[in-house]
């Protein structure tokens, strides 16, 4: 098989990515290792940016979203008892965020593709990609208990941090840079309208929590749990109780809804970069060349980003023979990608109590969430990042 | 002896709140363990804020900061081979910053105090401070070979973080928060003009470095040295050699000016609150209350801020017979304070290469600075604290 761009993984960046080839004319093919139901089921992120809901719409895979979605003005911080309200349009010049589930915008350009007839093949591992350094690239794949090729002028990792295109850039040419943290989320999905119609995110001494929502009718909340926690160690009424806890404030009219929890999983947190984002004609995009704690909502959206950079840079070789933007791709998403990670290990930092936490850490702490409700500056600052950085 | 306000320590603080009382008909004694010259030749801080000019012009003891100190509308911050200015006055509406010497403030309100006759005793060593929780406290101190008791109905600690007034606080009412770090300045004064006419902060690879000034004739600059540094241990030659390349810039207009070293000497790098800052009629302020690492140059200002705080409260009380600001004190002077504490660490940790830190770290920094210096909100919230945070 022959296509233009060999693109691994069907998430929201491979599957993103094809939708905005086609819109310039541009052949590919998406290779998945997993079936479809899978894809659609695993449970993600669920914030989008401005720019992101700009970009589904432009792409002409929004409609779902726009009825569907629910556009947040705000968010909630909490701390100390107080609570705190964040308006993200007055901050930003009009700029808010959707929640819209990363596995519904996965599930409607799946159903794009396969609308538009687009390939789209799903168990199709990768195994490797050869000769990312040469003009015609290729990604060895297994479908159907079959090895094949699939050729190709240009490759495009969207295959996540455990995918296999990664590796195809030599280590002598890569610099990864990592921090990892002593704490994960356990989230879980509940049957029960959610208790706040925005997001709240809480810092308290007992640690971080966030209430979020995936509709008018299920809540999505998670708590920081110490590494390596099992999800199953939690009763349900347990993580309710520590809910109330961790979202306490002076406010009679607060109160937290409580419902039947259909899901419950703990995600780990950790900071991931590797650098270049770019070897020869092989583009990573996405969670392979990069991973943010997802306290600042980030990582779909700097998938998004990504693939917009590429697809402008390859549009713009093709159609006007420049290669500048292609040249470029590395060093455009990275400056993207890093002011993401400062964000998120700010938001991280900011919100999570360390095991090691001292009363100064503390402090610094709700010094910090002071300064970000009381100045208009610094709350601007949080906005703009919360709203995404420009593509 | 007897007197309304008995204070221990005539610093920066200390000075400044007896020229304030007396501006507002209140009478005190000051206290200083230290001879006249040792007090006057002490090397500190050197940049007010905006509001301590302010206040030191108000208070009637700002002729010569007039006109000898040097007005600074701006910061220069130095990564990454950039340079980028903070024009402070035009982030923050008009307000900006005076280089002058704490030792040139600390001579001059001596001068005043002399001059106008109220009590200043030197080498008078406060022992205790008694009876705080009464309505009449008392300051024994030792002066002249004898021991004495000043009789007040006020004491303030102004005699900095290894003075006696703390430790009149029981442990039970006391809280503390610490944050030590690996490393210090090493200071130099220089008789060469500055390099710059403003003050240059950079962070490099090889750790932190400033450049300052003292006056048009004599350059200040700072390096970070690993804790436990002995300053003799390096030469003069080696500290310009560094200085040069932490100052790296990409600027072919750039040079360095060395000249002769006239002082050497290295600070430690310390984070400590204390709260509360009042037991009964015993109020700290200044460094016997908090210490900040000098990276934000707020330590001096945040002192002002303490006297300017108490002074008001005491003529609300005696004028008015108000006594809610005296009782507010430590409220209102902690809630400044942890801002300042939050962004002296903030610009410490944003600038200071750690003994341990990873490549993630190094990134992280950098991309602070980039936000900093391309965000106008996050530059903006910098120039706001930068200028000092509202009396």
């Amino acid at each position: 098989m022959r296509t233009t761009v060999g693109i691994i993984g069907a998430g929201p960046a491979g599957l993103l990515l094809a939708r905005l080839l086609q819109n310039a004319g541009i052949g590919s093919v998406v290779l998945e290792s997993r079936d479809r139901a899978y894809v659609e089921r695993r449970q993600r992120a669920g914030i989008l940016e401005q720019g992101t809901v700009d970009v589904l719409r432009a792409a002409g895979v929004g409609a779902r979203m726009d009825r569907e979605g629910i556009p947040h003005d705000g968010i909630e911080l909490r701390f100390d008892r107080r609570r705190h309200r964040v308006d993200l349009p007055a901050l930003t010049g009009g700029r808010s965020v959707m929640v819209y589930a990363q596995t519904e915008v996965c599930k409607d350009l799946i159903e794009d593709r396969l609308t538009g007839g687009g390939p789209l093949l799903f168990e199709a591992e990768a195994l490797a990609v050869e000769g990312a350094e040469t003009d015609s690239p290729r990604v060895r794949y297994r479908h159907e208990g079959r090895e094949a090729v699939l050729e190709c002028d240009y490759v495009v990792g969207c295959d996540g941090f455990w995918g296999v295109a990664r590796t195809a850039i030599p280590d002598a040419l890569s610099r990864t840079y990592e921090r990892t943290y002593p704490f994960g989320w356990l989230g879980i999905l509940a049957d029960v309208a959610p208790s706040h119609d925005e997001l709240v995110y809480a810092r308290s001494d007992r640690g971080f929590a966030l209430l979020s929502m995936r509709s008018p009718t299920v809540t999505r909340a998670y708590l920081q749990v110490p590494e390596g926690t099992d999800a199953d160690d939690w009763a349900d009424e347990e993580i309710w109780d520590e809910l109330d806890r961790r979202l306490e404030v002076d406010d009679p009219g607060w109160r937290l809804a409580r419902g039947p929890i259909t899901a419950k999983s703990v995600t780990p947190m950790r900071s991931y970069v590797h650098e270049p984002m770019r070897h020869g004609r092989l583009f990573l995009a996405g969670d392979a060349a990069h991973i943010v704690p997802p306290t600042g909502a980030k990582g779909l959206n700097l998938a998004v980003g990504d693939v917009v950079t590429f697809a402008r840079a390859l549009a713009a070789h093709l159609d006007k023979g420049d290669p500048a933007l292609l040249g470029t791709y590395s060093e455009t998403c990275l400056r993207r990608v890093w002011q993401a990670e400062r964000f998120s290990y700010a938001m991280t930092t900011m919100l999570h109590r360390a095991p090691d936490a001292t009363a100064f850490d503390d402090r610094i702490q709700l010094a910090r969430l002071d300064r970000v409700t009381t100045s208009r500056a610094a709350e601007t600052d949080l906005a703009e990042a919360y709203t995404g950085f420009p593509f």
